[in-house]
C-alpha cells in the first residue's frame, strides 16, 4: 500500500462542510472564515510511547490526537471548524489506518469538524494534528484575563486518566476500565468553553496537570491562586483505587485531563451553576486567585500541601 | 531544559504580524484573515532519515520544514501568512533549537510569515509545519484546471536535490556542494505562484519526482500530459555529475525539487517568458497536455522513456 492509497483512503472517509471550498487532494486546502469572526489555530502531536501507552487501540490514538486539540480550541471559547493531520507510520497498514479514522471521525463528526489535509509519512508512529476554530472577535477565553478575587473553577473529576497511565505502569494491577477510558478517550469540553464567554475571565484546559496549567494562568495574568485540595472534583473509580495522598497528586498535577480551568468573578457562580446543569457536566469552585505569583495547594486546615512533581513536562 | 523554556525560546525570537490577534503562549492563536480572502493551508511532516538526511545541520532542517510547505501555498498561488510548528526532539538541545530556528526564521522573515503556535515533545526527531496562506476567491491554482492543449512548463532546475542525494548514499563520492544546497535549503517559488495567477490553468510543487507530480494534475483534470526529456532544465552541476541516462532519471522522478510546475494555454507564452524575466527565474516549456491519461516522457526521437521508478513514495 503506497502513500497515495492510504491518503486516497482517508479522502474517502473525510467529511464536507459548506466552508470547505477544497479539501484534501491538492496542495493546500481552501477554506472560508467567515465575516465578523476570527480564527482560533492550536497544534498538538501525540508521540507513540510518549503521549500514549504502546499498544493503544488505533481508534483510541485517533480520537485522542482529535481529543486533545478540540480541548485546546474549548479552552478558547472558540467554535471548531476544519483540522489537517500529519500522520507517521513505521510501516502502510490499512487495517491500523481504518481503525485510527474510527476514532478520529467520529469525534470529528460529532463537533462537525472537516478533515481537510495534510499528508501521511514514514517514520516512528507520531500523529501530529491542527485545528481551525472560528470566535467572535474579542470574545476569547484567554489565560491573561484572570482578576484578583476571582474563583477558580474546573469542569468534570480530575486525576482519572493520570490513574489509569499509575495503574498500567505497576506490575501486577489491572487498569480500572473507566479510568482507562478517561485516559484515552478525553471529553473535549468544547459546549463547556463556547457557553463560558461572556462569563468565564480565563481559561486553560488541563493537559499538564492542574497545577502546571493553572500556573500559566497567573503567570500570564500577573497573579496567584490559592487551591483546596479537598474541593478537587474526584470519580468514584479513582477514589476506589488510591489512597487519599496519591489520589491528591494524580488529581493536582498528573495531566492529561483535558477538563477546562477557568476563573470568574463572584458574581458568576449562579450562572455557572446553571451552566452546570444545562450541560450535564459538573462544575467545581476548587478555589481564588489572589495577589502575589504561583499556585497554592492547601489542605483542610489551610497547611500548605506540595506534590512530588508540579505537572508534566516533556524533557522534565 | 524544560518544555515551557523551549517553548519561550522560540517565542522570543517570533515576528509580530498586525493580522495575529495573540501569538504562542495561550491554547491557540488568533488570526484576522481579511475581508475577500480565502484561507489556504498546508501541513508537511519532515522526518529525520526519511525526508533529510542524519546529521544534517540543524539550521538546514528548519529552513527546509517552512520551505516545502511555503512551496504547497506556492503551488496554489497564496500569499503565506502564519505558521505553526511541532517539534518532536529526542532531548531537549538549546544549541540545536537555536540553530534550527535560524533557518526556520531565516525562510519566515524572508516571506513575511509570524509563527504563531504549536508544540514542543519528546520523540523521536520529526518537524511537523502547518502554514497560512491568504488567496482571492476563485484565483487559486488547481490540480484540477488544466484543459488539453496546454503547455506545461516548469520552473528553475530539475533533479538537483536528488542528484545530491544519489552522491551522499554513494560511498566515496563527495557531495557537490551546489546540488546539496539545492538539497538543504530549496527554494519555495512564492512569487512565481502569486503571478500565475489569472495565468495558469493548474499548478503542483514537485516534491515526489515531476513525472509523479505532473501525474496528479492529469488524474485531477482527466486528461494525459506529453514530457520531452531534452527540455527538462539542468544545473551546470547536475549536468557535470552524472551520465545522461542518471541525470534524465533525477530529472524526471528524482522529486525534493520544490519548483512549480503548471499547465497555461498558448497564448500566454509570451507573458510566462515576461515573468521569467522579471522574476529571474528561468522558466521551461517542457512539454504539452493531450487527451488521455498518465504522463509519458519522451527522447528526442519520440521514443517512450520510462524511469526505474515514477516519484519518491513513502511506504513504496
Amino acid at each position: 500500500m503506497a502513500e497515495f492509497s492510504l491518503i486516497e483512503r482517508i479522502r474517502r472517509r473525510a467529511a464536507a462542510r459548506e466552508d470547505v471550498v477544497l479539501g484534501i487532494g491538492d496542495d493546500a486546502a481552501l477554506l472560508r472564515v467567515p465575516p465578523g469572526r476570527e480564527l482560533a489555530v492550536a497544534m498538538d502531536t501525540l508521540n507513540a510511547g510518549v503521549h500514549f501507552p504502546d499498544g493503544t487501540a488505533a481508534a483510541d490514538v485517533g480520537w485522542k490526537a482529535l481529543a486533545v486539540n478540540l480541548s485546546d480550541l474549548a479552552a478558547m471559547g472558540a467554535e471548531p471548524a476544519w483540522c489537517t493531520l500529519s500522520l507517521s507510520l513505521p510501516q502502510a497498514d490499512a487495517a491500523w489506518l481504518d481503525g485510527f479514522l474510527d476514532g478520529f471521525l467520529e469525534l470529528a463528526a460529532a463537533h462537525r469538524v472537516a478533515l481537510v489535509g495534510g499528508d501521511t509519512t514514514r517514520g516512528p508512529l507520531s500523529v501530529c494534528v491542527t485545528v481551525h476554530g472560528l470566535i467572535e472577535p474579542g470574545s476569547a477565553l484567554r489565560r491573561d484575563g484572570a482578576r484578583v478575587g476571582d474563583a477558580v473553577w474546573v469542569s468534570g473529576t480530575l486525576g482519572d486518566a493520570a490513574g489509569a497511565l499509575r495503574q498500567w505502569q505497576q506490575q501486577g494491577v489491572g487498569v480500572d476500565p473507566a479510568l482507562r477510558d478517561r485516559l484515552d478517550r478525553p471529553t473535549p469540553r468544547v459546549a463547556l468553553g463556547r457557553a463560558l464567554r461572556g462569563i468565564a475571565h480565563a481559561a486553560i484546559d488541563v493537559s499538564d496537570g492542574l497545577l502546571a496549567d493553572l500556573g500559566h494562568v497567573c503567570t500570564a495574568s500577573g497573579l496567584a491562586a490559592e487551591i483546596e485540595l479537598d474541593a478537587l472534583p474526584c470519580s468514584a473509580a479513582l477514589a476506589a483505587a488510591f489512597d487519599r495522598n496519591t489520589r491528591r497528586a494524580l488529581q493536582a498535577a498528573g495531566g492529561d485531563d483535558y477538563e477546562l480551568c477557568f476563573t470568574a468573578p463572584a458574581e458568576a457562580s449562579a450562572a455557572i451553576g446553571a451552566l452546570a446543569r444545562a450541560l450535564a457536566l459538573p462544575l467545581a469552585r476548587i478555589g481564588r486567585t489572589v495577589e502575589g505569583a504561583g499556585v497554592r495547594a492547601l489542605t483542610a486546615d489551610g497547611t500548605p500541601w506540595q506534590p512530588a512533581r508540579a505537572g508534566y513536562e516533556h524533557f522534565g
